[in-house]
């Protein structure tokens, strides 16, 4: 078992998201994050599937992704030579004299306070996952009202081009 | 036609998201952005999707949405009480004379540089629609060799909870 981060690009077609879903779900994959949207050309879209598997299935997986006709171009970003990053917004209870120690926190991983209401203050922060994982660990010291996570997207490195 | 950006808590099996955008496919809607991942409880995932299209017919596809037995919630977030955010990487073709303006651009933006190459320059920049397409216009002066976007995630603002 491993995770992959695979680069998909797509034409900007209705019903290729349903299409390159129902790939995974069929044989029961479920996709640990996915995201996706349009290119600097209107005509593509350009999906981040990052999924974990049996070796072999994922390369099913990625060889019946390639025949579909929506499917442009398809690589996996592997870790080594790729950038990978996540945007999480946070939404912690806050009251007045918890402040300061939550901003402490947010100080030293970088996180952007971008909402601050009466009980509660939203941050916004971004990283690979295991930056990701140490600020939502130290988060749950406080009471997460609500979070919500973009999932990993990502470029190789170098001047390397899908 | 409006853009709507909804947020949506789903159980977190195989298929749901296969499910989910069949719904806006099988309208001939195609979705601008899509973003899914797991919540702290590994139960739900939560997506973000955001459609352009006619008032009527959203409402109505909100409708089957919260029909779905997989489905738990589902919220408009809408542009005046919600925080909107997208994270974009965009490579950059930066021979050693050009990186200084680029960076200068970069600066005004915080976007952050998350890799150079010989000739490349990778960063990273995060924010709300309207910031990133003056960004992206910015750096249509430059050879843009490759980007990715997450899509827009986000959270109500306050103390609100879905």
């Amino acid at each position: 078992m491993r995770r992959m981060v695979m680069t998909i690009l797509v034409e900007n077609v209705a019903g290729v998201l349903s299409r390159v879903a129902g790939l995974f779900s069929r044989r029961g994959y479920n996709i640990d994050s996915l995201t996706v949207s349009e290119t600097q050309n209107p005509k593509y879209s350009r999906m981040t599937v990052a999924v974990t598997g049996d070796e072999q299935i994922l390369e099913q997986i990625k060889n019946q992704l390639n025949k579909l006709e929506d499917v442009k171009d398809i690589k996996e970003l592997a870790d080594t030579t790729s950038v990978h990053r996540e945007l999480i917004l946070v939404k912690i209870e806050a009251k007045a004299h918890e402040r300061q120690s939550i901003l402490a926190v947010c100080d030293i991983f970088r996180a952007k306070v971008v909402d601050v209401g009466q009980d509660t203050i939203m941050v916004e922060i971004t990283g690979n996952q295991a930056k990701m994982e140490a600020f939502m660990k130290l988060m749950d010291d406080y009471n997460i009202v609500e979070s919500v996570r973009t999932g990993i997207t990502g470029l190789a490195r170098g001047s390397e081009i899908l």
